[in-house]
């Protein structure tokens, strides 16, 4: 990830060390979080809490529980209630790469550079692991509704936003385009479609539960939404440019680059991440960290 | 189902007659709101939501969602309040089993006389199904406790006891157990502890959750606990009992016949039965409906 951009003066880089510098402390606590709220490795029957563990650990940019945790921050410094909420969310995002990688789906070997769930547990295992994270996700955001029950409707409004990210009109119903794909899509509008359902739902839905568990206000909450879907789409046309190979005529996928050409991807990515940014304006120096984290996500290398 | 059971008296036919009734009258209900908290079938993307449908409308004995039903009824009328609850158990259970169904776990092609998920629609639609009839699961109930606010603590609640008896050490532990069973399982002990969590979590948080949203008791709340876990366990050695082939030696996984004989089986059934309706004693007639419910479970053919 870069963290310093366009300009090199001193007040840019100071900034951007401050930036670098929270996030690494965030990602320390979503990290440690991670850990806590799963069922231990030798809890019975140990084979699905080590798989379960495998896949939480395999690394990942943590970007879903970061933005919780950083939309939380504008309105609460107190991080013990987002973060069971934080987890939650990285929890589905792992169950959902365990189970778009099994053979029937996508059937990749690998996942930053680690053999997936079901090379290294087999097929019934990785699904059943995929499972257990989805229902263990909503187990821990119940669990914080009754432990932080002065904030109960905030969890209950929270997981309702999750829930529904990833129902079957969003995270499941993105993944159920992708399987089809290269037949049913030859629009960016269609491929839109198919992003905002597999990879903005649960962005913006992290974005969103971050600001609801802060107990920010309902036009506050409108506007962060519309930033959480500008910035969920910006990121998958960026991992379509990064992805992008020079002369590279048939694409396995349809992407953005096969389909509006690497410049007009570029200028796309370049359109919505100043959406994104221009949608947190309202809240001043407080986005300090979304404006950054968001302009490294777009000036991302990998 | 056979209602009518040891004796032919007329007290006994009559009161089964009503129980048969009351049943079927609870069914309907159940059936209506099976199809009314799913989205339609022409709702995009239309297959994922013909699949979920289709596992859905398949049959099978609601026995999970009536007991929610029958237990709320114990403390509560007004079953628009259980009804949501009661069917998202339902989803839940028909998750695991087109999961359980998949050529990764069981292989089986057929259930309840009709074509697996996986036969009609491909195994990568079969896999999505489960995961969004689980997910819609907890989205149904996230919804019940905003639209009810007024019972939003008990809706978390009972969400928090389901997702438990869903997680890694319960429905899915089962499962996990299940596909080593053959090598594993060689006692009643290790038997009873992959079925309390394969069957028995799921009926017992179901006859729980229905006394939560009913507003039961602590003390109420304990009694229907044991009930459920009875219950649980029960139906599961009876399931083995109408399963056993005489002179059948090397099953194809352990069962409760295969471990304890048929009559050691029939003996077991027997107490736990007991062990279930004896735990409802302080309710009198209130628990009318569910003592019939066990005796009916226990004498079922199929």
């Amino acid at each position: 990830m870069v963290y310093i951009r366009r300009s090199n003066t001193r007040v840019v880089t100071e900034r951007n060390l401050d930036f670098k510098e929270e996030f690494q402390k965030k990602l320390s606590i979503i990290e440690d979080g991670l850990k806590t709220y799963l069922p231990h490795e030798d809890e019975k029957p140990e084979i699905i809490h080590q798989a379960m563990r495998y896949s939480v650990s395999s690394g990942g940019k943590r970007i879903r529980p970061i933005l919780a945790m950083a939309t939380y921050e504008m309105f609460d410094r107190d991080v013990k209630y987002i973060l069971p909420v934080a987890c939650a969310i990285e929890y589905i995002h792992t169950y959902s790469l365990i189970h778009d990688d099994l053979p029937a789906m996508d059937n990749d070997d690998f996942r930053r550079g680690k053999p997936t769930s079901h090379r290294v547990f087999g097929e019934a295992i990785a699904i059943l692991a995929g499972d257990a994270l989805l229902t263990h996700a909503f187990n821990v955001i119940y669990e914080s509704a009754l432990t932080y029950s002065e904030r109960m409707k905030l969890y209950v409004l929270a997981g309702k936003e999750i829930a529904e990210a990833c129902d079957s009109k969003g995270l499941v119903g993105g993944q159920v385009i992708d399987i089809n794909s290269v037949s049913i899509i030859d629009t960016s509008e269609k491929l839109m479609d198919m992003d905002i359902r597999k990879t903005g739902c649960l962005i913006r839905a992290s974005v969103v539960a971050g600001a609801i568990i802060g107990g920010a206000g309902s036009s506050d909450i409108l506007y962060l939404n519309t930033f959480g879907e500008k910035l969920g789409l910006a990121f998958q046309v960026q991992d379509d440019i990064l992805d992008y190979k020079e002369n590279e005529i048939f694409p396995d996928k349809p992407t953005y680059t096969s389909i509006l050409g690497i410049e007009g991807a570029r200028e796309y990515v370049k359109k919505l991440s100043k959406d994104a940014i221009d949608s947190l304006n309202i809240f001043g120096d407080k986005a300090a960290f979304l404006r950054n984290l968001t302009m490294s996500l777009i000036d991302r290398k990998a």
